[in-house]
């Protein structure tokens, strides 16, 4: 069993954290909002006072906060966990940040004699829950080779795709997919209900018909009910989608879709709904559209 | 074993004649080009010179056609399905038209003593090879019921949506998405690919995380190596979401990615490829990206 | 001085008429409403009963309708003005309509041994009344040259554009540009608004510079004050963006900002603004934006 | 007459700096590339060595930069212009940056006992040379009233916005309507095209019709041939379009055409025309109708 630490015990980090502690791992965490490590304390995660405390313990040390700002927080300064590396540390970097940040922090982290990798997941607080995450990586072939079986312990599927910074273009590429297909399939409901069908037979038919992605069969049924915590809200969302916009400017790929989608995102969070699970881009259409709210 | 005809034995309607008979019905068919039914005769389908023959021969007729002009060209007129039609019979009317024509129809069907159902799938030739192909109905309860076993022969996901028009409402919601997810794909797949990931490795990522629908799944490989025969081309795409359009400024339902999208697919038509696979809105992407072809 | 009469009293074809009749020419109008044929009697404006008496009874007919629908309706069966050609009579049609139904037309009319050129206009009630309308003209060459004076002393700048048909496409590919730059400057007004200009300060400087077309002169201070009655209602822009969406796809054009800006037209009327001013999709943005209404 | 400095020779700022030697102030000039202020020597310029330089040399001293890192790069560190200010001084920032960059330099700059405004302008060089470019002002109104008749040397429409910040925000909303007004031409002039109307037919009937903007007066004629120097070109437009879409995001609101309009000079920067002058969008909305180049 190994020697863990996990930096950033969110949503899905707190319950990735928990996964690995129940496969026997001894695992330290650290969360800027304290009470959510020790939340974890019943199933013997171990707590660190900082970020460098947390890398300073492990081997290997998974981390996962919610953008670029965050992470140069807990990487950064005195307390940063790059402070605490050494020679054969590995960090596993699973935040979606810009490839060109996470290929940066490879090349600090490296220059401790340590090694990181990007890796991101994609799928839901659900996914997780079943076993069933996918993770890509970005990183040295050796690296990624040691840490796989521990990456399997969290998702069955673990997909190498590259050197540095490749993971998080990969994360960042595929969803733009999960904010697109998210508003089309509003387009639909909407226009099945305006046209005399059920929205809960519409979500029920689309959900299970060709276009029913994983996504969104669990994230289809929100426009009936939204969840009472966000799995992944706007505000984190439109983060995403712009890390998409901005590498599309810069590669010279237009991205139609995505910024038509973006922009109502900017609407959803204009109504209010920014904290909101990112299903809440059918509720900007559906005002759009002459509902009220 | 019911006695049924099949009108239009094109890629989808073909493969559905076959099943029919296969599961042991006797089929009538028709189609325009005598060529399709003749390939079909050694599966044993009887030939009909006309689709009022075809009509007249059966106790339920199936009809699948590309659009409004050939739905109107087999139904009406002295060769037409509906002269012959009389008391009893059932119309099951797979093509996608508009719910205006589809609820138009079945009123004069109805004028014969027969019914009808629109009855559109949801799937390509490969779900309904497999056998998971879904079907959506619109009409009369009673008649549904009826029908409902025939119609568990062709797939098993059989779902009543309402009255007449309506599961063609349902199905043309439901294509929005096929093609805006299509189109989202190809964003992020020509973003990985520009980041330096090769297009391969994006395309399996992506078609199997949490975005990978089954249409993703068979039609996403397609930017690898599109296929000999378009399973539902670009023109045949596009008129289905020129219905969505038309009915979204009628019903009042604005929709931002299947209006971008549709004029994506307009810029697939202009490069020559409306007879291809709607798949090939990659190709268009790619030439805006920069791309020689 | 010519023997005239007008089709279509409407707001722009009304004030088209009188004048006409303050260039001194004898005008004999006709309206589906009869009223508003009677306001322009003090001005000289004889009546018919019916488009054919109108065609009958005038050398040249003015044509003013707001769609394909109403033009048919003056057009054809016994009443309508084709019924009341005759060898060397005239038809001039400023009706915004498909292009090929304009050249469809003209074919019947010249069957009659008139003849009939597209004439839209590009500008508004107020260009009208200053007297700069300009007219675009499609049709026969010939009969262009003798019309030609007629058409200056409705505005000064006549432009000969080509065959049939081709005058009314040139005026739906300008009025394109009619709706997307309301809606670019709506989009800027708000900008400008929420980063705590003025409403009205935005309004000004903005009609006041480059990007300051004649359009948004007039129409631009429509969102600090719609007008009492619409200049151009969003139903009607919605019409005309509409035949520019079928020509772009049957030609093979992508049109981005337009599909763009007709989506946010469907949301201003599925707000109620249907009949307002199509500058109402600033409230439409606005709403979108956040703002209550 | 007043002791002047201008940093930044470029296109306009070089025209400026000529036209205020003209109207008899003493002007000192920097560019980082010499060779443009020794350009200027025969005019009288005279030239200095760093923009610390220029700024000592003078009582207002103007800058016209490209983005935000050259305006920091003029600005800061020993050789910056702001080393070389005192009490009494003012900085006429003319450079189109975020409204947040441009507030704290003011607040940098007032820190030195000076005082700056943010002076954007509207027009082209066409409209510089003409004497009427708009300027639009933001900062203290006293520093305003002291700078105003100075302004009018360069052009005659001088507009106080509001505070610091607020009149880059100006700026910012009204090149939203450049850019888009630009592709929604193209579209026109495509569409027309295809139609059978001459290219130069329909940009001459456009360019004088009631979306003829000054600005598409003289842009409009680009799409018949490009200006041997790009105007403002592609990459420039871009910047200031993504300015547009971070402020649209921050302060909620939507920006439909904006984001679609951004992605098509991303796509005509994926072709090879950057530095074209960004009518070149014309290019690339060709080449998805299909064009070879």
């Amino acid at each position: 069993m190994a020697n863990l630490s996990y930096i950033g015990l969110g949503m899905m980090g707190g319950r990735m954290a928990a996964r690995l502690l129940s496969k026997g791992h001894a695992v330290t965490g650290y969360n800027r909002t304290r009470s959510k490590a020790e939340a974890l304390a019943g199933d013997g995660l171990r707590i660190a006072g900082t970020p460098r405390e947390a890398a300073a313990a492990a081997d290997v040390t998974f981390v996962m906060v919610a953008n670029s700002e965050a992470l140069k927080s807990v990487a950064d300064g005195g307390d940063g966990f790059i402070a605490g590396l050494s020679a054969g540390k590995m960090i596993v970097d699973m935040s979606t940040v810009s490839p060109a940040l996470s290929r940066e922090l490879a090349s600090r982290v490296r220059g401790t004699g340590a090694d990181m990798v990007d890796a991101p997941v994609s799928g839901s607080v659900l996914t997780l829950e079943q076993g069933k995450l996918s993770i890509m990586v970005g990183g040295d072939r050796a690296t990624f080779d040691r840490l796989k079986p521990l990456l399997e312990d969290i998702g069955p599927k673990v997909t190498y795709v590259g050197a540095n910074g490749l993971a998080v273009s990969m994360k960042i590429a595929t969803n733009i997919s999960v904010a697109v297909q998210m508003l089309a399939f509003a387009e639909g409901v909407l226009l099945a209900e305006k046209s005399g069908i059920p929205r809960q037979t519409a979500v029920e038919v689309m959900t299970h018909s060709a276009i029913g992605s994983p996504m969104l069969q669990y994230r289809g049924p929100f426009v009936l009910q939204m969840p009472g915590e966000a799995w992944f809200n706007t505000t984190m969302m439109q983060k995403d989608l712009r890390l998409a916009l901005e590498m599309g400017r810069e590669l010279g790929v237009p991205l139609p879709t995505t910024s038509t989608t973006n922009e109502w995102l900017t609407a959803t969070r204009a109504i209010g709904l920014a904290d909101d699970d990112f299903a809440a881009v059918f509720q900007a259409l559906a005002r759009a559209a002459g509902e009220q709210r």
